[in-house]
């Protein structure tokens, strides 16, 4: 199909500066844990988006000098030669495939930590951060000033140099040194570099004049530009900045030494405000602190905000908001997203669906990212896949029944399907596909999680290969009978009904879920199990099914006590920036939240806990004790047909493998992931067991071909 | 001079299976960030050890499958032959130095998190891990058990294969598979494999004797054995493990499958009762919970407990309770504490503070370890640094004024003065030399920190070349008149008088630290204010003082509230282990906690505060607020003199230097750092700004030229 003329729009090229944008699809910065020391992850990562339709690809946050480590997080890095070998493959393969390179030029001042370099980092004022733990900056003096200066100048030139086209000056979410001396929150100085608003953008605008004198004709210089750090309680009131003040005003008195202006709003604290959870946030949700820029400035503006929808985008062009659609998430979910529109293929977008596990990851600080959505992100180097592409199985002369449609058996489907296997028989013994993902996005505010089904069904639709067989429970006869001549059990998992979690190590004492008095999520959310007017939830998964039962049951009238071992709510969603507003949300509801207890004894009627550290006991009384505690494998089917393998072999079944939470329970990207990883390999010596994967690590006395055999089962693309 | 006769028996060989160990100091396996993919870090950060008389060194846990991948924190890996190869040159290293390798093979079972490799991975039972976020095993099935058997084995024989003498099973902490499996607190199973004891050490008996069969001639086979896991609350109870319970039995049981005993006890949950921090944990504390071992084996016996006496370590070995003297700590603070002994130089060994910020940068995940005491540990290969040699400065004939004497201008002086600087005139105001660490071991339970300035004061003592002033205080003017041709100014820094911290970035209403009722920690430390009976402590520090000052108080006498705008007391102290006992002794000492809130306005009589996230603000009654915000560098000297270079160059000031606190407030072990850095490279081109480091990375397309290439100034040793 041809792409319907309305979004023709999204595809005009526009210029930027010396350079040409070949479209409107722009993938702002954003982390994965690849940095300029895995070249290899870097490249290939960023050149899928442009072969999906991208514009203009950029890095993560890119730190100028040693003295912006940010340690034990991933950036990248132009501190020397090297940083430029490594980075100049990312650029290489953008502009095969006609795409712009862009980079992240970041000093974060107050807030680097230092913990790889040790050098010490300079700021505008001396504040400890509050992200880098025993540290603050070095207040500079006017030699820091020209010195720091200088670095700025440095790295854009090995930018340049790398090959990078468009040098996006970080200057947004109160992370980069140039915002933190435009915002007094910050800014305390009393020099010609602090105090009025020409003073604090001083430094910033001799940066900009220096970096367009060195690389201006070479580059288009563009600002990612905060331009709202938003109202109190999550921005900094009138310390930090706001649209209508002093933002457009920023916008006018720098418009001549910009290319192209990256709008964002926030702040680093509560970052989740910009890069914002679908929980709280809708898409386009930015544009009432952003909207105006566009009419103070005569360059080309991009704005976020979370854009999955193409009406949306043209509707953000139409409208005057903006020129550009910038994107990072949703460019995660679906690196072809754009080419989509393009071939007008919008039903095969697979979106975003905003729940930040990929910034969990860098938050965590290490890990590659990984994508709820799309199991080949971050992946496309190291094991070789393609989100698009996919080989026909060199068994594909088999038909495969696949046991359970939640997250990993539904993946598992579609991949096998493209693969080309004969005939896959989606089974499940629910009214619906899904699993557990039919009910979690009933929860509050997680109804944009619904698209890990919605994009899958639409697919397994499609396919023609597969049958999705719902209300169907299979036991080990029925699957052994089913004639496929491979089976993978997906089966899930189930919330313990015995109160059995990681902190004891076992069930508690009175916690039985087939007791009239105590549930488990699965009980309330899948079978409507009635629950009491009090209501204690006891929470130790540390993500949102408990924060997600307390919410959905205040919000329904119950007096809800939290109860967690931990010493906050949800702790994991710290690393994907819901956690402030869980707290206020739960805290406005009226939920009495008690931090730091354990469950101690149910009984009809009362909950009984203890403090962790001293262990005092006391008691809650309540109706329902609602229990969080862990999930366990539901595995009994796999466990059955595998007990025997003479005799499975018997039957004609050649493989039998075990993907996604029945293996063991976890995030929903690594089951989407576990089921994807099978299909991808089912035709490998072993489909149970991954195939290796190339390593990027240094390797002593290597060459191009080592690097090669450390993954003998991947075609290396480098 | 020689060695006290006395030391003998620390020297003496001991036979351990086929290897010869060539005297009693054992480095234990720590971690240490560099894994098996920074191989010249690992190797010239182990060798250094050897050179300095260890007569065995371990890498770190070192995992033996993608399954067990416990990234983001880093560990040694024996997946593939780049592993091999990579940790190859720790063994060729250490073999020059006559020492033995040692490698801890580990498969961390229920706590392996996967991030990277995205593995499952296996356990006894399926339980959630504490560790792992969202995240549990998979219960072995029969299959998982020989696999997961062959796993050990496979890797055993690449250990073998890349140079290490001594595999040493790790069994110990609850952080490995085997232990999880001994111990009911992990396996619920009911199979052969769980229940009785001897099911439950029958996996690990399987992979010892496998083990043995595969490499047993050719290695040494090690079990690192946690053979207590203590009572509760800090312990497991009878779901663990204790000495005199299955502890001595599974010594007895496995003996024959064993070279030697490496011995520990304590679980990872609160594994600080192992790595112990001095602030709770004496020498050699684990001597009640190990110390019959050694009469339930015929093998040699190691024992660790943060051994820096040569004393205490002869007695341990006299006593029968051990054979070997393990240490990971005492080793980092001092590569070189064996050849200290065996030279007779006792007072030259740089004492372990156990302050655990070694142990803290692994448990962030990511960064490089660093030391309090040795500021060239994990700097021997990226920086070329030598703990015990210094090389001539270049610009040796010259004096050199350092002006204070606290950690940062103590160690520079030490260090310049090696470098055979003319004369280093150490100058500090107060009288005596130590800064804020003349007070902060006064801290309850921070006694052994005193040695950061015990160990310099030795050292200055013995150096002819280095002049310490006392009682001086030296303005801008008396530093110009000094008579020194480079000038250091090391003066540290000061608690903010006015509540700056980094929540709110600005000071808090009425706290002004020159009213009565309001104090900072250097008043009450150092200068001697009263304080009232009822207190507030408000800590944003998130490390020692802020709970060290409500622990201090509460036990003189006063009734002390503790207010801290985090979610938990000093969350630093997470990294450093010593979280779990703060939050007790407090408790226990009737510190009322206070999590969550801001504190808002202070005035005589009454505090204010909000909590965090509704801002529902209160009050507390009280007699003194303590502000333990954040530091603010006293940069002023530094600042009066930098601010003319052109005059101070016509006084014949050649060099002037800004170190430590003054330059921004951090760790004591990056105070002492930015002294040493600086006297290391007092001689460079500019010495204010550090020289490159080698970065291990991947580099495309590179020779082993190439990385020499990143870092010109240092000469690369492999």
């Amino acid at each position: 199909m041809a792409r319907d003329p309305k979004y023709d729009i999204l595809f005009e090229p526009l210029q930027v500066g010396p350079k040409t944008l070949p479209n409107r699809f722009f993938q702002v910065a954003h982390c994965v844990g690849a940095g300029s020391d895995r070249p290899g992850f870097q490249a290939h990562f960023r050149a899928m988006k442009a072969e999906g339709g991208w514009g203009a690809v950029t890095t993560e946050y890119c730190s100028i000098a040693p003295e912006s480590d940010d340690t034990h997080r991933v950036s990248a890095r132009l501190w020397d030669d090297g940083d430029v070998r490594n980075l100049s493959l990312m650029c290489d393969m953008l502009h095969d495939q006609g795409a712009l390179a862009a980079v992240e030029i970041w000093h974060g001042g107050a807030n680097a930590c230092g913990m790889e370099s040790r050098v010490p980092a300079r700021g505008a004022s001396q504040i400890a951060s509050p992200f880098a733990f025993m540290r603050a900056c070095k207040a500079m003096d006017k030699q820091d000033i020209r010195e720091v200066q200088q670095l700025y100048v440095n790295a854009c030139k090995r930018a340049r140099d790398a090959g990078f086209d468009i040098l996006t000056i970080y200057y947004a979410h109160t992370e980069a040194l140039l915002h933190q001396f435009l915002l007094p929150f910050f800014n305390r100085r009393t020099d010609e570099y602090g105090g009025s608003f020409e003073n604090r953008v001083r430094f910033g605008r001799e940066v900009l004049e220096l970096v367009r004198e060195a690389v201006g004709d070479d580059c288009a210089i563009g600002v990612r530009f905060g331009v709202d750090t938003l109202d109190l309680p999550v921005g900094l009131g009138d310390r930090g900045i706001r649209q209508d003040g002093e933002g457009l005003q920023f916008i006018e008195y720098m418009d001549h030494l910009v290319d192209m202006w990256d709008i964002n709003v926030g702040n680093a604290v509560e970052w989740g405000e910009d890069a914002a959870p679908s929980r709280t946030h809708a898409e386009n949700h930015e544009r009432p602190n952003v909207y105006k820029v566009k009419q103070h400035t005569s360059k080309p503006v991009l704005n976020v905000g979370r854009f999955t929808s193409p009406d949306t985008m043209v509707e953000v062009i139409r409208s005057g908001q903006a020129d550009i659609i910038g994107a990072a998430r949703p460019s995660i979910a679906d690196p072809f997203l754009p080419r989509k529109i393009e071939e007008g293929r919008l039903d095969d977008i697979r979106e975003c669906i905003g729940c930040n596990v990929c910034i969990s990851r860098w938050e965590i600080g290490g890990p590659p990212l990984v994508c709820t959505q799309n199991a080949t992100s971050a992946e496309e180097f190291r094991r070789g896949w393609h989100p698009e592409k996919f080989t026909q199985a060199a068994n594909a002369d088999n038909d495969v029944l696949v046991v359970g449609a939640g997250p990993a058996g539904m993946e598992c489907a579609i991949v096998l399907a493209k693969r080309g296997l004969r005939r896959v028989h989606l089974v499940d013994a629910a009214e619906d596909i899904g699993g557990h993902m039919r009910w979690v996005p009933k929860l509050p505010g997680l109804g944009e999680w619904g698209r890990v089904v919605n994009y899958r069904r639409i697919q397994l639709d499609k396919l023609k290969n597969v049958e999705v067989i719902t209300g169907t429970r299979l036991d080990a006869q029925g699957a052994l009978d089913y004639g496929a001549e491979i089976v993978v059990v997906a089966t899930g998992s189930r919330w313990a009904t015995d109160g059995l979690q990681g902190i004891t190590n076992e069930p508690i004492p009175g916690a039985d879920a087939s007791l009239p008095h105590v549930a488990t999520p699965d009980q309330l959310m899948d079978e409507g199990k009635a629950v009491g007017k009090r209501v204690v939830v006891y929470d130790c998964e540390t993500y949102f099914t408990g924060v997600g039962m307390a919410e959905k049951l205040v919000r329904e009238g119950h007096d809800v006590t939290y109860v967690t071992p931990f010493d906050a709510i949800a702790p994991y969603t710290v690393y994907t920036l819901e956690f402030p507003r869980l707290n206020r949300t739960l805290r406005r509801l009226g939920v009495k939240i008690v931090t730091g207890h354990v469950l101690t004894n149910v009984a009809p009627g009362n909950a009984t806990i203890a403090e962790a550290w001293l262990e005092e006991e006391s008691e809650i009384e309540c109706d329902t004790v609602v229990l969080v505690t862990q999930r366990v494998s539901d595995d009994a089917l796999y466990r059955e047909l595998s007990a025997d393998p003479e005799a499975l072999a018997g039957t004609g079944i050649a493989g039998l493998y075990q993907i996604g939470d029945c293996v063991l329970p976890s995030l929903i990207a690594e089951a989407v992931f576990s089921g994807h990883r099978l299909a991808r390999e089912i035709d490998s010596p072993n489909p149970a067991v991954a195939l290796p994967y190339i390593r990027e690590r240094r390797l002593l006395n290597a060459t191009e071909e080592d690097y090669q055999l450390q993954s003998p089962a991947i075609e290396m693309a480098l």
